[in-house]
């Protein structure tokens, strides 16, 4: 292979392991292996100033290129001198390549072989995202590492979509390192294959062809099981050159980047330490604190007596509790604060332990205290698991209420009332009407007939929102149907959020429209050319204006109206 | 007078001016006069390290009792030793009674000569504050000055009802004393009497009776014209000891902080230099910066170049504007630290001044830059005053807006859209329609006819509400009408409950029913027998159950309905 920019030497190896120790040089700073990558997304790890980060033993932060392509854009690097003294951030950088965003995106882009395309959520504007747009991206953030952009795909894609993902992906890895033109940053290709060894292999041969200066290995931690994750992380770990730094892309938990270390990797990155911070979770030498819980509320030990970061340093459990229960922005800067550090303080002592080949050893300790509960405070009734994307259990006036062995429900704080969650048009009342509204005039072909118009009066967590939605997609099915264009008018979108951001007990919103409707206002669909749904927010009497009309259908409204009643004629 | 606890120096008199520097000494600290305090509601100022407050010159800050009474509680601050080691602040603390708080509860607390009763937004107790409460809780948070509970009206209060304040609130100065027991904490009578010079009088008399540590000037930055409040301090500070601190409580930017300096004040405390933070306002040596200008977009320059801050010795201009637009919490944390510097710095060139016997001349250069807009960068078209220090301005997504000779709106932030507060019936396009409904049948007597039943969907601040009860009662004024029974449904009182509390601004609101309905559900006429509103509260699929029907009209529904529709016929 090429000589790495890197400067990659490998120093140990751990025995009955395929863990490794090494260093290498970006332009910057000299890094340790392995190592955790907080992430910055906007340029800024959450709630956390540089230094800070910096002192815990951050050697890399990972920015998001496309985060940072939207706002602030490249100029504003270019005329900064790059990302490090913009954050004022003196260790390294690594820039992502936007493409883990765009795909992320569920009805917002779509795919060619020059790029993806996809909508600004800043202006609007429409952007392609090639690969030559992402390096040159990156090369104006002037981040130490960039990534190819490649085709992310789920985990559990099938074979032929897999194939095509990294075959595109091979493809993109070619014209990304040719954009790169000059420009003395590293670059890494990006394994995919999905959940299939012979493809992840396919995928490492033919991006070792190419003089990359390291290898990331994408498309896990995207829905698969820990298992299967694992497996396919130590197969794809054991295809990549010995000489070349290795990264498993958005992993994980402090048991899931040991679990990988173990494989062979020596960089990761994730969002989890400051994300869960913020929900007052702590990492610890004790197991998993949550530190809301009433058991620390009077407190006056450290989150962690083993830490050395200034948080433990310097507070008790009894005031983190406090502030985190007052969601106090200085809670959720010295929970991170300590996670951050956690991490670092783990593969500072994982990296010893392969220096002085104690790895098993430490491994097998590890492993314990990683997947633990709180120790020191079990908490003794089920509960939910703790690490999860999700946001709080309340938003605005709505709460989600997990009551074992009921369903999640949805309440109105204030009133006490459920929100509806379901979507069931066999049991909506007002299914049959709307398939007899959608009935197309025989004269007519769908392009000729009136669009039929609905507002939706009562969006909640979109129940009858999607109703209609299925119905359509039902009767389109059959056979053709006039247009339907759905519009939600409400004040309030925080059932729908918190509905949406604990999807799994939320079955009927895995149709991706609310999402999309919630986030860009508006959504589309792409497979039925005549259904979208419109979002307005606002109070009624401010936003009508902007609702198209006629209506012909109302959702939402009481159901005791018994005579047809009108707004604008006099009875 | 009683020696004072705070061994109160009076170091230096202005020329000129009535402005003046002293030392005190807590219970922790040696304090330096004129200071401002930052204000840590919750045991913390709003995203900052105490550390960073500390090397910025804040010297004392100020913790609100009403929201450390309900979290976390008294008895952890007795666990835990008090304020200073839970939130390890090395200097001095100061707590207010919670008279403010209680007194801007608009609707939930009752007020007898032993205390007020007010129900805790963290669990729902009914709580009484008397001053014992209010003295034993300040006791046991350990801050070195308690503020005596006092009685909060409106600075534009009449007469009988600032002398009744008054005087409730010397009764509540004496049993505050008793209360303190032995403790050594200094304590601050609180001066009010509104906006006349006479019972500002009557009560500093009344309070300078009694062995205080200090004084407050109370009841001031609640509402009064800028020059009725300097002229109020004014009067109110001469009336006062010249061996106690001063202090002008909830004032102010700074502006009104050296307008207070000249007439005599010691102390401020205000929220205002971490409120705008998150806005992105900055006062800076060179005026008002709003950050989140694109002009500052591609800037290098520091924040304020005058500034020694550590924002501002690290930080671009281009680094926090993209921050603030981001709303990363570091761009709060960043943007509070210089404003909380500026203020400190602008207090210490101010007792610098007057100990050289220069005030008047700093006060007049100080006095144009602090009134001056962005100088660097000036704003040509005109935009509304940054600075609001009230608390009350915002309610859930509905924000306050009070700008110079314009009439105050209430805005639904996440759409910027104006909520319609008017209830002009001449105006108001469905009263011709409303006065056709309400007609009674020849035939029959309004105690025969069936009611009139309006279903009101869109409540925002109740202005069509209002609309149909005004025609209601001009058309019942008239000669007989139908009953008419109006049924307001909604998930968000918000927008009603922000008007209600600033109810000064809408005049349509001083229609008794809307504060009824709000605070009972239901308003029955006192003087119509036939007319009532009930407001039902929740999603509009759970409530919609409880509400009377049919309704004959519909308040609240875009108005674009071209033709009758119905939810339960089929089309
Ligand atoms: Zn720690
Ligand atoms: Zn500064």
């Amino acid at each position: 292979m090429s000589p790495s920019r890197l400067d990659f030497r490998l120093e140990a190896r751990a025995s009955g392991s395929r863990a490794r120790a090494a260093t290498f040089r970006t332009l910057h700073t000299t890094v340790r292996t392995p190592l955790f990558m907080p992430v910055g997304t906007q340029a800024t790890v959450k709630a956390q100033l540089p230094e800070s980060l910096h002192e815990s033993g951050s050697q890399i932060l990972l920015a998001n290129t496309y985060h940072l392509l939207l706002r602030p854009g490249p100029e504003v690097f270019q005329k900064m001198g790059g990302i490090h003294p913009f954050m004022q951030w003196p260790g390294s950088v690594l820039t992502d390549s936007g493409g883990y965003q765009i795909f992320s995106l569920p009805h917002s882009r779509s795919m060619r072989e020059e790029g993806a395309v996809f909508q600004s959520y800043v202006d609007g504007r429409r952007i392609l995202l090639s690969p030559e747009l992402s390096i040159e991206t990156q090369m104006a953030i002037g981040s130490d590492i960039m990534m190819v952009l490649d085709q992310c795909i789920p985990s559990t894609a099938d074979e032929k979509a897999a194939r095509a993902a990294l075959q595109i992906t091979q493809r993109w890895a070619v014209r990304s390192l040719a954009a790169r033109k000059d420009s003395p940053q590293s670059m890494f290709g990006i394994v995919q294959g999905a959940l299939y060894p012979h493809l992840r292999q396919e995928s490492a041969e033919g991006l070792m062809q190419l003089p990359f200066d390291g290898f990331a290995i994408g498309g896990l931690a995207v829905g698969e099981a820990k298992q299967e994750r694992e497996d396919t992380c130590e197969v794809t770990a054991a295809l990549l050159p010995e000489d070349r730094p290795r990264y498993l892309m958005g992993v994980g938990t402090p048991l899931d980047v040991l679990e990988a270390v173990h494989r062979g990797v020596d960089m990761f990155d994730c969002i989890i330490p400051t994300q869960v911070a913020k929900h007052g979770t702590a990492f610890t030498s004790r197991g998993m604190v949550q530190i809301r819980r009433t058991v620390h509320k009077f407190s006056d030990r450290p989150l962690d007596p083993a830490c050395t970061c200034s948080a433990c340093q310097k507070y008790s459990r009894a005031y983190l509790h406090h502030l985190v229960k007052t969601q106090e922005p200085l809670g959720w800067q010295l929970m991170g604060q300590h996670n951050i550090h956690f991490y670092h303080q783990l593969m500072r002592e994982i990296r010893q332990s392969i220096l002085e080949d104690c790895f098993l050893k430490l491994y097998e300790e590890k492993r314990q205290i990683l997947q633990a509960e709180d120790l020191d405070f079990p908490v003794t009734q089920e509960r939910p698991p703790v690490i999860s994307p999700d946001h709080g259990h309340r938003i605005g006036d709505y709460e989600l209420q997990l009551d074992p062995g009921k369903p999640a429900r949805i309440v109105h704080v204030t009133s006490g009332k459920t929100v509806p969650t379901e979507a069931d048009i066999h049991q909506w009342p007002q299914a049959a009407q709307l398939a007899l509204h959608l009935r197309l005039p025989a004269d007519q072909s769908p392009e000729e007939a009136t669009p039929l118009i609905i507002w939706d009066l009562d969006l909640g967590a979109a129940d009858s929102a999607l109703a209609a939605i299925l119905v359509y997609e039902e009767e389109s099915s059959k056979g053709p149907v006039r247009p339907m264009h759905l519009v939600s008018l409400t004040e309030d979108v925080s059932a729908l959020r918190l509905a949406l951001s604990h999807k799994r007990y939320f079955a009927y919103l895995r149709h991706g429209a609310a999402d999309t409707v919630l986030r860009r206002g508006h959504w589309k669909s792409r497979y039925r050319e005549g259904l979208s749904w419109t979002l307005l927010q606002g109070p009624l009497a401010a936003i009508q204006a902007q609702a198209p009309g006629p209506a012909e259908m109302i959702l939402g409204l009481p159901e005791t109206i018994s005579e047809p009643i009108s707004t604008t004629a006099s009875a």
